[in-house]
């Protein structure tokens, strides 16, 4: 099962703009970026699957043809622990590639074997479960109302949970919009508040205070990942769980300390930024084993969102099953919708990813083939 | 000061090859590649500086231009803090950028401000010494014998100290080379070690043990700089200084952990890894606040050496400059060699830099201008 060939593409969907305001960084986005990579055998197998890109799919398909095509091309497609090990060597001394870059290659490896074992993804790493209850993450939105609106029409849609990204502007109107969505839901559904670092620590554990109050579930990257000192005292102040690590760099090493000692109530992980498959299994695991839960976190993209799903069903140690929403904006690149009825999400039984991409759209999109 | 422009340009110098057993990433490289930013003001005043770019010119350039250009033009370009905090949180919400890339930028922040003030840039930081003792990196040699050799040549050209980066494929052999090697400089030349991560704790702990017989300096690298558990019981288990982290993302935020439970006995940092010149002197001042130093990290283009030594000038708890050896396979990019005699690296008195890139050169490397 030689690695025979890595065709790379670098794309842009047109169709899928997010306002400058939907992410905190300043800059719209008119249309999304993003790569598609194929991995081939010389027996004729072939998977692919989308990567993420940042805000240049040529750069990261550039990189992606300089430094991971000439390291896979001819070895073993099975070996893929040998891969992962000896990746991580070779990116250290010379290559230094985005967190996001080897992720989707290593998933084509377990697609690849799932497929020729003749079973999905999931069961092939092996089952845990058939269903998992997912739930939906905003974008950032502009006001409380918004934010209570989208939670209500969420709820509606049968999903079993909604995650808040607050604007993070001010700590005064990220706890009145958690205040409001509380208040339009009710006190059964469960929510989650991610506000993804624009705090400080005194805010951090005001808003903790506050999210114990209104019941949420749990508090997400209040701080910077990294900010580990931080943290640790932040998840012993709180009762409520404070949750982080999708945006460390070299899992699971690198999280090994968050979870030894408990930087984190509980760590997060997701098969495009933290290593693919293999990355991401790792960190599971090693949660696992110190009673930590490892939250999968939303890999954007759908057909990435399908790979994150057959983990989910193969992990047990996670409450659920991430997508952003509005789900619409992200519903592109497979030939069906996810497989999320009534807000649980089922796990395919079909060999391998258990839907194809849509290559048409696919087409459509790609800006160079590099 | 308004920032303008920030003009990028893809490059590959073809004289400087590396052969692929030099490094250990089991990859040639025929040329090395890397970018040339440079940033102009409203106001007519401009700097430049190379940046590392892995394997890919193309790619690093790509993700530059969709993710630094339209985030810093329209800033002031004097406003370097808040454009390194800015620069932080957006990075995290979409870019993802590899380590490298923001660095050269903020380099180029800093020499638009010392050129204006006048000063050269050591001193517009806070000069803190006008000469710094510098040492010669190996590459990965064949043996022992090659690296023997080098060490003399590197002595017997004024070198203050020696650093080998052995070839990490048994520790017998490692071990056997670090022994030649100081048989061949004898008892007074300072030796250092860096293996980059190849080791078992064990290996580890017995190379260090051994690196204290010979009386080598410091023990660099043995493990991933993520291992924090594992280096920190190596650190305390031996007397030999553990060094590490210039690979870890997001200085320094990161490292703060490693200075504050001394997961190492001194930290590594550089303008174009760990954010540019704002970012390496935060983690160096950080760590002398610990009393841990902080040692600069090579910068492999001579570009960048020259503000890596203007770092050294404005920071106490570094003892030495580093370079790469053979240092002409990497003395291209500057109008002149860089300022190191007899060992020691003199630090300019002329405004900015001190020395001009040499745009010849660069005019013949350039494959594309994105």
């Amino acid at each position: 099962m030689k690695i025979a060939a890595l065709d790379i593409r670098a794309c842009r969907h047109d169709d899928a703009t997010i306002p400058g305001a939907a992410m905190r960084d300043g800059q719209a986005r008119e249309g999304l970026e993003f790569v598609v990579y194929t991995l081939r055998t010389e027996d004729g197998q072939s998977a692919s699957m989308f990567g993420f890109a940042g805000r240049s799919a040529l750069g990261a398909a550039h990189q992606a043809a300089a430094s991971l095509r000439p390291f896979l091309l001819g070895r073993d497609a099975r070996d893929r622990e040998a891969i992962w090990h000896d990746w991580r060597t070779a990116d250290r001394w010379w290559h230094h590639l985005p967190i996001y870059s080897f992720g989707p290659v290593d998933c084509c490896l377990w697609l690849l074997a799932a497929e020729a074992a003749g079973e999905p993804l999931w069961r092939f790493i092996g089952g845990a479960r058939a269903e998992v209850p997912t739930y939906a993450s905003s974008l950032v939105l502009a006001d409380a109302e918004a934010y209570a609106a989208e939670a209500v029409a969420v709820r509606a849609a049968g999903m079993k949970a909604y995650k808040i990204h607050p604007p993070g502007r001010s700590l005064a109107e990220d706890i009145e919009i958690h205040r409001a969505v509380r208040a339009a839901v009710g006190d059964d559904f469960a929510l989650m508040s991610d506000p993804v670092q624009p705090y400080t620590y005194d805010e951090a554990l005001r808003l903790g205070r506050e999210l114990e109050r209104l019941g949420f579930l749990w508090l997400e990257e209040p701080l910077p990942d990294e900010a580990f000192s931080a943290l640790r005292e932040l998840t012993r102040a709180l009762d409520i769980p404070v949750v982080g690590t999708e945006v460390l760099a070299k899992h699971p090493y690198s999280v090994a300390e968050c979870i030894a000692s408990r930087v984190v109530d509980a760590v997060r992980a997701d098969p495009s930024w933290t290593g693919g498959v293999t990355g991401t299994l790792k960190t599971a695991r090693l949660a696992e084993a110190f009673h930590v839960n490892c939250e999968l976190h939303t890999t954007i993209f759908h057909p990435l969102e399908m790979v994150n799903l057959h983990l989910a069903g193969a992990i047990r140690n996670c409450s659920y099953f991430e997508v952003l929403w509005p789900i619409d904006t992200f519903a592109f690149g497979l030939d069906r919708a996810l497989p999320i009825r009534d807000g649980i999400a089922h796990l395919p039984d079909t060999p391998g990813l258990g839907a194809r991409l849509d290559w048409d759209m696919i087409d459509n999109a790609t800006i160079a083939k590099v």
